[in-house]
């Protein structure tokens, strides 16, 4: 009987991570300053290491991942790659499936893959101190454990809704010995101007952000972390890609299609960029972010420049966005309710080397738990998505008679997310369309550039 | 750099269970029914099928593992051995310290080693309908995974106060499609009589026992399954062990001291019979069961004939008991509040083949972080007694400058404990000793035999 999961050993954790830059037939568009002009590295200087500004800006194929960051990475890497046999049964196709999965990692998502060397090049940099924001928790989570790895204090503002009523990723961020705290607080000047307006205020992601850039920008010995949407982010998850393909040459057999879940695009970036050098030399691959209905920024959202943050304190960035004041309706798949997109990904899909669908709520959460029920692992909503746009292909396969091979990312596990589920079984669900006045209506919103 | 991970293929899972029976030096004691007469195999046969009462009673040394129980424990195992530098380095010892992680289990414990075969031997029985009792949740979940991977029914009562304090197990038992009643139900005679007396009990684990075994008696096509303590669970358990004499024979090195959490047994048997085999061929190895002094059976229990549950439903055991009527305190290892000890394990620790020692509430938390802070996997509530033992031990080592190699069993995850964590951190946890008294007034209670 073939083996169900294709292993690789410790000594074949990739030595490098693969900066699609490099292979881009056209390289990024800059990031704008507020006036409107390209901003130098300096200007990041105050909350990034050098290292990782570096790293932001370089149009290198091969970064080398430090050997204390590949330390880290045994713990859990290299990531096991299931063939979904179960799953094809039940099905009933003749495609064949694949999934990577990340949900293996301390903190059940692959969102440590770029935590730690980011706690890494901080800590080399001299920094003690980390900060920055987290809504769910996963980013927040994954932080903790990287600095926990590394020596360093993590502080994180934690947006107040989730706080209250998701404390077991706050529980999972104490463990790991970092500081967690209900966002708006009284600690930063962004957090006391929110509450002399409101005291009662829930927080959001983007006074959140606020905080812990405050805090990171005022203090020397601190320093900001993000967990997706800039360069070195993606650039840190392209070891899950490049694992994979070692793994599919073990069996000798390449995806025809490829499914990552698409939120800031770290995900879908870091299964889908080394692949995307094979297509770049010719191989045929299709790359599919797959993002909610209810927040279709590659489907629907416009390309234009726009902040990072709901609240228009980043740099402005070139990418799919449905405006920096758009607030997604609350599904369960938290990482993916962001009104923007990766850069990157952004400008891959505008020059359609890259795919994208949506899907809606409802159906993410039955592909899920047809999943569970052929693996057995249960999956975190976000890779959900991923998993609804395969079974969709499977299905399509069975129509055609077709054996295709496609294969998608497990970015995480549910443990923490079963309120989601609970809410599925009891019929509480429900599917959200983004009305195509809001499409209209973020248009007017979009800073103006140049 | 050396591994971290000491990883099997999946064609060296186990081929057979060992059973620890064919090296006692004395036969297992029988088993009683309510005369005080051995009982037979035919009087299991109402809840349980042939092939389980067969393994119950063997003294078969070796017994094969179906191949479709192999196919199912290949979606995580082999179970990777972890060598725990980062902790050893924590502690300053010069002992080598390695762990097996049951962890990685879709239910995130060793309990599935044996509920998929419980679950396939009553599928090859013609059996359409499982029923079995839960508390916490874990066994409840790792028999609706190991039901719906065999196309079987399955039937959870869990206990009221659980099921409502306790959401996230029952929706994971959802997920992989069982049901979930919070027990005392009005669905059975012995849930009926409770609610009759009091309408708002909070239930048991002995009323959930009583309802699934009703239920599984009443009709032909239902089984019952149990989770531990049975000769029959330690045995599928023995896979642990085994996997982890091969990771230990790869990279050269062998336990001196094995530490295993000790509830009913089965955690403990899986890892150290198979190292009890060694021991009886003539190699030295201490196997130490680690159990909450607020429950410590092995360490201040009578060895007697005692009920199994708490209710005086099942045969009499020959085991280490505090009482079938001795309710424990409420501390976070469900798993370890159980009154008696397989008996199995009971009689290896009376013939001093095996040790045991008894670990505070506290400890085991300040152990479990410790752990957590230096390896990243958060552990289970049960498994952090295990790694209180041998962090004790590690410590010794560091004065004596002993270079030991210390071995324990991380049984599983801590995901669904999280709240226990809370309250450590909070300071509500409190340490409980078990008083003489209670020790004293057990032993009016052991039913009286012959």
């Amino acid at each position: 009987m073939a083996d169900t999961k294709i292993l690789l050993d410790e000594s074949e954790i990739p030595t490098h991570w693969y900066n699609v830059v490099a292979d881009m037939p056209n390289k990024p568009e800059p990031v704008l300053g507020p006036d409107g002009k390209p901003i130098g590295p300096d200007a990041l200087a105050a909350i990034f290491p050098m290292a990782l500004i570096e790293q932001e800006v370089s149009a290198e194929r091969w970064i080398p991942i430090p050997e204390p960051v590949r330390e880290i990475y045994r713990l859990w890497r290299p990531a096991p790659l299931y063939r979904a046999r179960r799953l094809e049964q039940a099905l009933g196709t003749p495609a064949r499936i694949y999934y990577k999965y990340e949900g293996v990692s301390p903190a059940g998502s692959h969102k440590v893959n770029t935590s730690v060397p980011q706690a890494w090049y901080n800590q080399q940099a001299g920094i003690k101190r980390l900060t920055t924001e987290t809504g769910a928790g996963q980013w927040g989570s994954s932080i903790a454990f990287a600095g926990q790895m590394f020596g360093l204090e993590v502080r994180v503002y934690m947006v107040k809704v989730s706080y209250d009523q998701k404390p077991f990723r706050r529980s999972m961020i104490q463990t790991w010995g970092a500081e967690v705290f209900a966002s708006p607080t009284d600690m930063t000047e962004s957090g006391r101007k929110i509450l002399a307006q409101d005291p009662n205020s829930p927080g959001s992601l983007g006074i959140a952000i606020s905080e812990a850039v405050e805090e990171a920008a005022s203090r020397t010995d601190t320093n900001y972390t993000l967990g997706s949407v800039l360069n070195h982010v993606l650039l840190h998850q392209t070891i899950i890609g490049q694992e994979a393909k070692k793994q599919f040459e073990k069996v000798g057999d390449y995806p025809d299609m490829i499914f990552a879940p698409c939120g800031g695009g770290s995900n879908f970036g870091g299964v889908a960029f080394p692949f995307l050098a094979d297509k770049a030399a010719g191989k045929e691959v299709r790359l599919v972010g797959v993002e909610p209905t209810s927040c279709p920024t590659l489907t629907r959202g416009h390309y234009a420049y726009d902040f990072g943050d709901s609240s228009g304190f980043t740099p402005l960035m070139k990418m799919y966005t449905l405006g920096h004041d758009f607030v997604p309706p609350g599904i369960h798949a938290g990482g993916l309710r962001y009104h923007g997109e990766s850069p990157l990904v952004s400008q891959l899909y505008h020059e359609k080397l890259i795919e994208a669908v949506a899907v809606p709520q409802l159906a993410t959460f039955e592909a899920g738990v047809t999943f569970a029920r052929a693996e057995g692992i249960i999956p975190a909503p976000e890779s959900n998505h991923a998993i609804a746009a395969c079974v969709a292909e499977a299905r399509r396969c069975k129509e055609t008679g077709e054996a295709k091979t496609l294969f998608f990312n497990l970015s995480g596990h549910g443990h923490f997310d079963m309120a989601a589920y609970d809410r599925y079984f009891a019929g509480d669900l429900t599917d959200y369309a983004y009305p195509a006045e809001a499409i209209e209506a973020a248009l007017h919103h979009l800073p103006k550039v140049g």
